[in-house]
């Protein structure tokens, strides 16, 4: 499994992806499942994948035109015009990937899916952020709905249902999303350490700050430790059930 | 679907159950999943079931022998002489009622199933806590694993792992099931109040106090809505996150 969140903030987007692959539970790996693509001051895009590996490698490639000799690559996903342009564009990749591989050979249905979320900023539009499905289509984030999750979405739910709010500092939300990853974590040993993170802030159209939090990093530790408690304090806190014939 | 939690503490059980049925979102009912068995004084057996509403009525009503008229049943679960006979039996008619389904008509391997938590105490035994499958074979709680959840399960995990204690009063783990419950009704649209719940006093050996949290109950109220708040401050009183470069 995996775990990937995407959110929109007033100051721009927050992405983060843990890295761990596995095939059953003894063939386990880490691989990269953050993507960025960009023209610094013209365009910045975000890329995390969630479901069979070989799809989702086989899609970035596509995208960055690796089929070509490095001299003839122009990828089109740092051509086209609007971040729509783009979902539509990863999208058809998506789904002409798994349409290959499902056409031969197995045909278990779920086996060669994927799912994608897209974020980015494309000079002159807005900051925008996608679920892209196997199938290719997409939604779009926005007011109601201004995160998506992919991968083992449910235990680190109920955390960003409760704590988002639009207007967080990018410090803040990334608390918020190491707290999430944290409670999936604990639960779910298909996700795991190092997780990668881009801070995208709004209009700057450039990678923002990139970076992998490690197996050993203090400051998880220290939210993993705190969050413990601190839902402990909390939950102390609340007035115990009285039992009826008491 | 449905969540159902029953938790082993120092002093006794407590079980509690949703009562949402659902088959598509547009015909969802009202649905006791809690059954329980007595003889006063000599035994106490609760059971909660998830899955196929049709599977676990029939369950329950073969265990309560209800082919038979009344002056001749005589039920065997009030009957067996441990909790691990109980479990055999209960296991046995789950496996029996889904393969009588499951042969004819519909061939769908899931649709049928179901799962059920049994707890219970037979005088002079200890209370034993089971998760019965589908297959009819079942897994005991021990102290390493005091608790368990059927049906959608994953949202209300992480405050389970977290806060709870097997020296709990049963105020405080009724508090513990009311916020499991309120994540997992937050996030999942097929688990719903009103919620029914057997909190059993260790060797008591008969039924304790059965209740249900209706859907305007003011005690759940100020958890769900206090959780809200303390989850936020408990976020709040958590060191932000450095930006690398900041």
């Amino acid at each position: 499994m995996t775990y990937c969140v995407g959110i929109q903030l007033d100051r721009g987007m927050v992405f983060m992806s843990d890295t761990r692959t596995n095939s059953g539970v003894d063939n386990i790996s880490t691989f990269r499942k953050m993507h960025t693509f960009e023209v610094p001051g013209e365009r910045s895009i975000t890329m995390m994948t969630a479901g069979n590996l070989a799809t989702t490698q086989a899609v970035v490639s596509l995208l960055q035109e690796r089929t070509k000799t490095v001299e003839n690559r122009e990828p089109e996903i740092l051509r086209l015009e609007s971040m729509f342009q783009v979902a539509q564009l990863v999208g058809s990749t998506l789904k002409e990937v798994i349409a290959t591989h499902a056409d031969v050979g197995q045909k278990a249905d779920a086996t060669f899916n994927a799912t994608i979320i897209l974020g980015g900023q494309i000079k002159g539009g807005a900051p925008r952020l996608f679920l892209i499905y196997p199938e290719g289509n997409f939604i779009e984030a926005g007011a109601d709905t201004p995160f998506f999750q992919i991968g083992e979405t449910k235990y680190g739910r109920p955390i960003l249902i409760r704590a988002y709010d639009p207007a967080m500092t990018f410090e803040e939300a990334m608390k918020l999303l190491l707290v999430s990853f944290d409670s999936t974590i604990k639960a779910n040993l298909s996700v795991a350490l190092p997780l990668d993170y881009h801070i995208y802030p709004v209009d700057s159209c450039a990678t923002g700050t990139l970076g992998r939090i490690k197996v050993d990093d203090s400051y998880f530790e220290t939210i993993s430790n705190g969050w413990g408690v601190a839902l402990r304090d909390a939950f102390g806190a609340l007035p115990d059930f009285e039992l009826p014939d008491s």
